[in-house]
C-alpha cells in the first residue's frame, strides 16, 4: 500500500491580528503553482466563488457558510452578504445551503438576545460543523460507492471513468465521485481512472489529474469526446461523476458533458454512478427541467486558458476562433433518472433512482445531519 | 442573397524559375494567419501532412497526388516518394488513393516508353484531374446532401450540427458535410451551424468557425461535450460529418468525437449523415475493426496550442495537466453502419447504410471518376 500524501488544504479559517481571513487554494492556478488567495470580505469570496479560484458544489457550501461567519465577524450587513453569496453561482444547491445555515445559526444567535460577538461565533461553528460533516460525508460516500461497485462489479480491477473535478479540491474531505476513486486505488482495485479534460475549463486536466497524481493512482487523460472510443472498446466499467443540483425525480445536473458520457453509459450497458452529499438534492425543484442552468462567457470556448505561472497576475489567454465568434457555453447539464444506475449519498445507495426513493434517502440524510 | 466570397485557395501547384512547388494554405496558422507554405520536396510536404498543416481527407488525397508529381518532376525517386507520402497518416485512404492514382500515371507513361519528363507530366496531369474531379465531386454532394435534408427535414429551417472541418480547406471545392451546410445557407435553409470546438486540435473553433464567418453563415462554435445538451433541448434538426474511410460494411472512421455525436443522434431520433468522396470507401477493409486508428501524441491533449501570431516560428503551447501525465490520443473514431443515417458521396445517397448498397455505389462511383 502506498504512503497517503498529507491532505490538500484547499479552504481554511484563519485569525490574522488585523481580522478573520478566508483563505483559499488559488483552484485556477493549479496544477502550475499553489498559491493562497485570502478573503477579507464577502465581495472577494464573491469573486473567488464566480473566476472558479474555489468551486465543486460541496466545497461551495463550506465557503459559503464561511463567508456568512466572515460578514458576521468583521461586522458588515449579514443579511446582504448571504444574499451576495447565494446569488454568486445559480446552479449549485449547496451554495445557498450553506449560507443560510450559516444565516440561520446567526439570526438564531441575535433572536435569542446574544451579542454580536456571540451571533458571529455561532455563524463561525455552523460553517465549522458543517466543513467537519462534509467531510466525514465524503468518508461515507467513498465507503458507500466502492460497496455499489463491488456488487455491480464484482471481483477483477475496475476502470473508472470520470468528468470534471470532485476530489479534495471540492469537498471538506476526500470528495465525492473521486472519493470513490481513491477508495477504489487504497483497496488495490483501480486499475485505471480515465480522467475527461473537461472543457471548457479544463479541470479534469488541471484539477482531477493533479489529485490523481499526488495520490499515486493510475490515471490516463482523454479529451471528452476520446470517451466514445473507450467504451467502444469496452475499457469503461464505470462511470463516476459528481453532482450540483438533483431534482426532487431524480435528474442530476452536473458539469456539461455528463449527459452525454450518460448516454454512451446507457448504449453500452456501463453503470453511470452520481455521488453526491444530501445537501445536493433539491426537492424543491420538481424536475430536470426546472433547473437553471447557468451560462458562462462565450470567450471560455473561442479563447483558451492556461493556468497562470508563479508570479504573473492573471492566467495566459489565447484566441483559438475567429474575432466575433459566439459561442454556446452552459456550464451544465441535466441528466435524467432513467440513465442514473445509482446515486450515492453520505446516507445510503439509491438505485433504481427514483423520486420516493429520492425522498425516502432524503428524510434519512436530513435527520441526521441537520436536525 | 449573400455574395459568395472568392473560393479559398488551400493547395496550388506552381512553377517559378528554380523549379515546381507545392503551395499549402497552412492550415496550422488559422484563423490568425493566412499564411503558404511552399513544399519544393516529399518531405517537407510529408512534415506538412503530419502537422496537419494540410489536412482532410479528400485534400490529402489530391495533395498526395501532387506530391508523386512534385517528385518525378523534380527528379527524385518516385517510389520512394509515394512510399513515403502513403504512410504519412495511416487512417485516410484518401491519401494513398491520390498517391497511388498519379504513381499510376507515371509509370504507365514510363512503360508506354516515355521520356522522365512524359512521365512527369502524366503525374501532374493526373493530380489535376484528380482536384477538378473532387471539386466536382464537392458540388454533387453539396446538391445530393441537400435534396437528403429536403427528404428528411421537409420544409423549415435546418439548425445542423458538425464536427471537425470538411469545408474548402479539406478539398479540391467547397468541401464535403460543410459543403452541404454551405448549400443550405444558399438556399436560406441554414438556421444554425452548431460548430464543435473539435478538440484536442481544434479544427472546429479554427477552421470551420473561420470558413463559416468568411461564408457569412449563422453559427455557434461549443465545447464538444456541450452537444448533449442541445440534442436534449431538441436544438439540432441533423448532424452532419465527413469520413476519413468507409469500411466494407458501412463502418465510418472519422474525427475522434464522431461516434458520441451518432449515439446522442440515435438516442434522440436525430439523422446523422455522413458526407464524403467515394475515394473514402475502402473495400479492402472489411468492417470497422480493420480500420487502424492513428494513436497521436498525449501532447496535443496535456498542452494547448493556439495558432501562432504572424511572424512568429511556432505554435504557442501552454501545458495544462501536472508534468508526466499521459493521455489517451485517439484521432479518430469508428461509428457502425447501424448509427449511420445515410452516407452521401458524389454518386448517390445510401440509405439504409449496407454492405451490399455500398457495393452498389461504388461500382457506379468507380466508373464513373476512374475508367
Amino acid at each position: 500500500m502506498a504512503v497517503e500524501p498529507p491532505a490538500l488544504q484547499v479552504l481554511r479559517w484563519d485569525e490574522p491580528p488585523d481580522g478573520p481571513v478566508l483563505v483559499l487554494l488559488d483552484q485556477t492556478r493549479l496544477p502550475a503553482a499553489e498559491t493562497e488567495l485570502v478573503c477579507t470580505d464577502v465581495p472577494a469570496l464573491v469573486r473567488a466563488i464566480q473566476t472558479l479560484a474555489v468551486r465543486g458544489a460541496p466545497l461551495l457550501g463550506i465557503a459559503g457558510a464561511y463567508g456568512v461567519a466572515l460578514a458576521a465577524a468583521r461586522g458588515y450587513d449579514v443579511d446582504e452578504a448571504a444574499e451576495l453569496l447565494e446569488g454568486a453561482r445559480p446552479t449549485a444547491v449547496n451554495l445557498g445551503y450553506g449560507v443560510r445555515l450559516a444565516a440561520e445559526a446567526y439570526r438564531t444567535a441575535v433572536e435569542k438576545g446574544g451579542t454580536e460577538g456571540e451571533a458571529a461565533a455561532a455563524a463561525l461553528a455552523a460553517a465549522r460543523e458543517l466543513h467537519r460533516t462534509d467531510a466525514a460525508g465524503s468518508a461515507r460516500m467513498a465507503r458507500l460507492g466502492l460497496g455499489l461497485l463491488d456488487e455491480l462489479l464484482p471481483g477483477g480491477s475496475l476502470r473508472i471513468l470520470t468528468h470534471c473535478n470532485t476530489g479534495a479540491l471540492v469537498s471538506g474531505g476526500a470528495g465525492t465521485a473521486f472519493a470513490v476513486a481513491l477508495a477504489a486505488h487504497r483497496a488495490g482495485r483501480l486499475r485505471q481512472l480515465w480522467v475527461d479534460e473537461t472543457r471548457p475549463l479544463l479541470q479534469g486536466s488541471r484539477l482531477t489529474a493533479y489529485e490523481a497524481a499526488r495520490n499515486g493512482m493510475p490515471y490516463s487523460l482523454l479529451a471528452d469526446n476520446a470517451a466514445g472510443s473507450l467504451f467502444a472498446a469496452g475499457e469503461v466499467d464505470a462511470v463516476l461523476i459528481g453532482a450540483d443540483r438533483i431534482a426532487a425525480d431524480g435528474s442530476v445536473a452536473n458539469k456539461v458533458g455528463s449527459y452525454p458520457l450518460a448516454v454512451l453509459a446507457k448504449y453500452h450497458h456501463v453503470p453511470f454512478v452520481v455521488v453526491a452529499p444530501g445537501t445536493t438534492v433539491d426537492l424543491g425543484s420538481p424536475d430536470g427541467a426546472s433547473i437553471e442552468v447557468e451560462q458562462r462567457p462565450g470567450r471560455e470556448v473561442t479563447e483558451v486558458t492556461a493556468p497562470p505561472l508563479p508570479g504573473a497576475a492573471a492566467a495566459a489567454r489565447m484566441s483559438v476562433a475567429p474575432p466575433g465568434t459566439r459561442a454556446y457555453n452552459p456550464a451544465f447539464d441535466v441528466t435524467p433518472p432513467e440513465l442514473v444506475t445509482a446515486i450515492v449519498t453520505e446516507e445510503g445507495v439509491l438505485s433504481p433512482v427514483t423520486g420516493d426513493g429520492l425522498v425516502e434517502l432524503c428524510a434519512r440524510s436530513r435527520q441526521v445531519t441537520i436536525s
